[in-house]
């Protein structure tokens, strides 16, 4: 006998908390009165840097560039717990930034048209007509303003231990990056990446992608791109079989920053066309350590990392909101109609999710080095 | 004041539970007595089909033809609690195997050889001697039989709601099946593939593969591939934003398979060069319902499912494992030397991990379902 | 071989985080900014009524009456995220108190002097000098208007099913209430403890608890009690066996609350000294349904609700702020010195905990009905 | 408007996975094939003592004595996964003992009879007909020989860090042992409870409390107890507030046992009859370190530990199957009838409780030693 799907729909998000030791539970929305992080599992005793912060915020922030929406945010972290004397205390730390230039006009107009590739259609399906639609609410990429302030938290924590991490534009559009880079020094890289307006590491490159982005933006159009991560100067050791594999838990966070739609390590999707013999890293001796010859694995074999630099790169679609015309479905007449989207919208928004998947990227290995005990504590000195 | 890493090495495995509603729990060795799963959350009068879960592990059984290891298992599945008078109880089902050909001896004789892109080191670095190294131990592919047990019985109650699930050889090295599936009839497909010995879908394409797989196997050298997954019937709906994202769970599940380096969605990398024009998928009405004219977005948009099949790519590297001479460190000597590895191996482990992305596949899909209501009673019927 | 403990103190305060289902993450502290939560979990689509949250706040405000500390917070109710149109949307609800009365100054004074049973010295040897002390910080009573928020919510659920909680004072010092209500019209035995100004059911009672707690109160002391708490209207059949036992959540939540010492079901203790024969609940039919002719169960068997009303005791240990002269160590000068404590105490806690206890219960029993389904989906209405 | 309960019944046993690093993962019924256990988070390079596992389980083996039932089992433990070279691997370790000696004949005569107090009812309610009634299946108390092999190994690590536990039987029915004992020296109080068939540890009371049983096995009836237990050489600063205080995590813990209705901490009970200045534990000095004088906290504050010996005390009630005439409902004829129950009962379940008290301590206490990070590296050594 075949059973039929329960009629009972499950109108709740699911589980914004994200994290075993360190973890992060995510809160507020797009037009909402704030978009906000609870951080739990910081150690006592750090000293803790709001301008640091408010200096990782301050990449993702809106209306910086041509090539972002013209929102205007300023996105000022407030702290509401858990710091003490400017040092951490071991309690909980909520941030929260508060919204501010919010215009849901252009959401009311449309209310009835499914934009293409959009959640309007998923939300309704889930939580009928109760979800705050306005500027997307909680599926808005503003929410990962809350990945960022619980980022740049790991990251203090990083910094201390030498752990670099550096997120760049790898390509735009078609205009792809195909430079090697000498990825031991992040610190040149990174001073280099803040040339570029778009977040790439090649001057020429980045030109060219511009170039990508505005084309797109002329045409009322979007365009996609790819990101590679770098984490430098993690030691062998980290991570486990199975659940516990650095790649899962990395590949579990980045997925939940909205448009990402694939990821891979090392050589990843190369990988699977080579053979055993050209993908295989050869172990060497350098310096009395044990290090591979190059680095196709992406730092992590058995889901462990080999102290290798972590690489691994990811795919982001072009934003789906587009002032093109369209075609999709009225869902009150149940008629398709032509639909073209207005509101304040990024032609592009690879360059500003930067900072975001390198806060993904630091919360999964601070809470892995925390839960595997390797953080000293910080009590000690 | 920089800090050091903490020297208290944690030599645990990590966390061995996955799901939250349909939990699973793995254990065992490759070469130790048994591999094993405990599936908690199943629900009660489910009729438990025991020949289903032999025949899904027969699918991933070595020495099965001639592009598998020579390894022989019967990986002849038992039941040690959760099932009374053949139905589920409710109670969490333990399920294990016996390991049998068991032949240790290839792995005592290269110990101080760490094999190239392969566990000996991170093993060593995380867990000392102590770790179990006998034919990778804990982190060989043998384990994810423990997977393929569980999905077995999850599908069973896929399969009651019309949900199919079909996994293929999309490519192997630099031959790759372009063809385009009409996926809304997967079991015309799977009966398809059962004519390939590889788990592609087009006979000349699967030949080809064949070839490229023999060729390796001559050379004592390995090759990857991709292996494309289809889910269809999900209503949608399911999922959610940020870390509830189905993306998010199924990457995370995937890449605890040994061996995967790279999962895409939809379009997934291809979609990074795409405009947005050319991306989206309009919606439109099919028999009065709301579907999209194209599945770029494979699926999922914004964590959640559109109703349209999901679609998803794993990149698959190539066995690390291989006979052809490649330069290694001995860790005893601390010199670089040549290593040549002998035992048991797949030149292309590929066709035997498709089953096991079904499994990770249903797995995560019915973990949604239940912890979303959607699964109905079983006792109402 | 021995081993010693490691001297890696862990100096993080572990995981604020509650529930499966509807998770509750508890953050801020006595005298900083705020105290807050957040609440996960939610259905979309249930009218929030933000007036009958700050009823249930202002059952635990400090500084209502004679029995309680002089500081006067209004402790308003401000909610930060989730709810639109006064609906809530699904997605995670941040409800926040301000801190207004702070007085800080009499924790500086005595900083040294560790106060006997309070958390002075557990905190210096988990968080060093990190912690926020002012107020007990994040172990003060006031961190369980987080918990009274949340409940709040979890009972405007649970209202709408028919359920009922009622939490009274069972005992003061010596003074006990002895008598059998009829727990089955918890309406009526709620109005009758709004007369009394701690929480008595019985009047007469309630006069002789309440000297008590003057008399304590005037000889620099102070004195503890127990409360009973009950809920009805649970079907059977919620809970499980082992770790999903309904008593093992409640207990686990009940013993959050700072001062509770002990926790019993049904008969309790008191079943220690039974026969079985006298404690054993005997089944019956009532008007066509499965009842029991008395409940020294608690109405709470295998981990299973029964269907009988779930009644617990909780005790309460006397506040251990007193003003009374008491030993104790000088931490800086480590000699045994005199302490009399200052500030504004309680002194007897019991009224206060009563709503707190209330909301644990509210909020493990809906995450018990939502994860295994009961809640039906407030879209269907 | 008010609602309904959802009549989807939740049909999954829930969870039946605890402990956060040490986790345990239960399986196995009454009467089916096995009882076992799965251990995830061992460390890796300890030596696995098969023996002390055996010899733990021995302590709750039916059939030793007159004050059990005659059920004979052997017990005897098998690992399935997790051990090589006769050590720990850091991988999940397995272990089962196999059901011998079942009789499920008296069973089956009675099934429509519902034993009072029994689970049979609410067993019903959640699984229909589903569930493995046969000796109480899941829900027997052979259940916790799982959380015995486990304590075992817990027990091995916490010994090695001279931390000492031991539970002994309090008081049986009327019977009280009321003596004080010198908590500090638990090996000598260990000696002792050997010399007890019973596990108490004062001799004359000893005899009284067997007095007890018999007179109620003798009356075909049962009795209860209470059963304290103590852990010494636990260091301050274990522990956490609000849910990850040490009382919440050994309640939820505790509370997983069958026939546990109370527990309480130090004074507990007795606490809430205090004034403060009774109740408060003066701090003092001792050769150097910060004690108290006396242990009314039971060794906690705060939910952490103060380093003083952690007391509890629990509840137990009178086993509920009994051989005397009793009053139910037969759910066939929805009748009130006699019932009568035979099969192999424990006149007092006390006794054999008394282990699995000390395993549930020992798992809920080195989970909280590893995951503060308390445990120092076995690799180092």
């Amino acid at each position: 006998m075949s059973l039929l799907f329960s009629n009972c729909v499950d109108e709740k998000m699911g589980d914004n908390t994200f994290g075993k030791k360190f973890k992060i539970t995510s809160f507020g929305e797009s037009h909402g009165k704030v978009v906000g992080v609870v951080i739990d599992g910081i150690p006592a005793g750090l000293k803790f840097d709001l301008n640091y912060i408010q200096s990782e915020l301050n990449k993702r922030k809106p209306g910086q560039s041509n090539f972002t929406t013209t929102r205007k945010e300023h996105d000022k972290v407030e702290v509401l717990s858990g710091i003490f004397n400017e040092m951490t205390t071991g309690s909980p730390i909520c941030l929260i930034i508060w919204n501010k230039d919010v215009d849901s006009t252009k959401y009311e107009q449309s209310k009835n048209l499914l934009r293409p590739s959009h959640v309007d259609y998923v939300i309704r399906e889930k939580f009928g007509d109760f979800a705050d639609y306005r500027g997307s609410g909680r599926f808005s990429g503003r929410i990962t303003a809350g990945f960022v302030m619980a980022g740049a938290v790991a990251k203090q924590i990083l910094n201390k231990l030498n752990v670099s991490i550096l997120a760049y534009t790898k390509s735009i559009g078609a205009v792809e990056d195909f430079n090697d880079y000498p990825v031991e020094d992040l610190k040149a890289l990174n001073e280099q990446k803040k040339k570029s307006q778009i977040g790439a590491l090649d001057l020429d490159v980045s030109t060219k992608m511009e170039t990508e982005i505005e084309n797109a933006k002329a045409d009322n159009d979007s365009v996609g791109g790819t990101i590679c991560c770098i984490v430098t100067n993690i030691p062998p050791g980290i991570g486990g079989p199975i659940f516990n594999s650095l790649e899962s838990n990395i590949s579990k966070g980045i997925f939940s920053i909205p448009a990402v739609k694939g990821i891979e390590f090392g050589a990843g999707f190369k990988a699977s066309r080579m053979k055993g013999s050209e993908h295989n890293d050869p172990w060497t001796i350098e310096n009395g350590r044990i290090r591979t010859t190059k680095n196709d694995s992406g730092g992590i074999i058995g889901g462990i990392s080999t102290g290798m630099p972590i690489i691994f790169t990811i795919a982001v679609k072009p934003t789906s909101s587009i002032g093109k015309t369209q075609k999709t479905v009225n869902i009150k007449t149940m008629k398709v109609e032509d639909i073209k989207i207005e509101g304040r919208h990024d032609p592009c928004i690879v360059p500003r999710i930067s900072v975001v998947v390198e806060s993904i990227a630091a919360i999964v290995i601070l809470d892995h080095l925390l839960i595997e005990g390797r953080i000293p504590s910080v009590l000690e000195y």
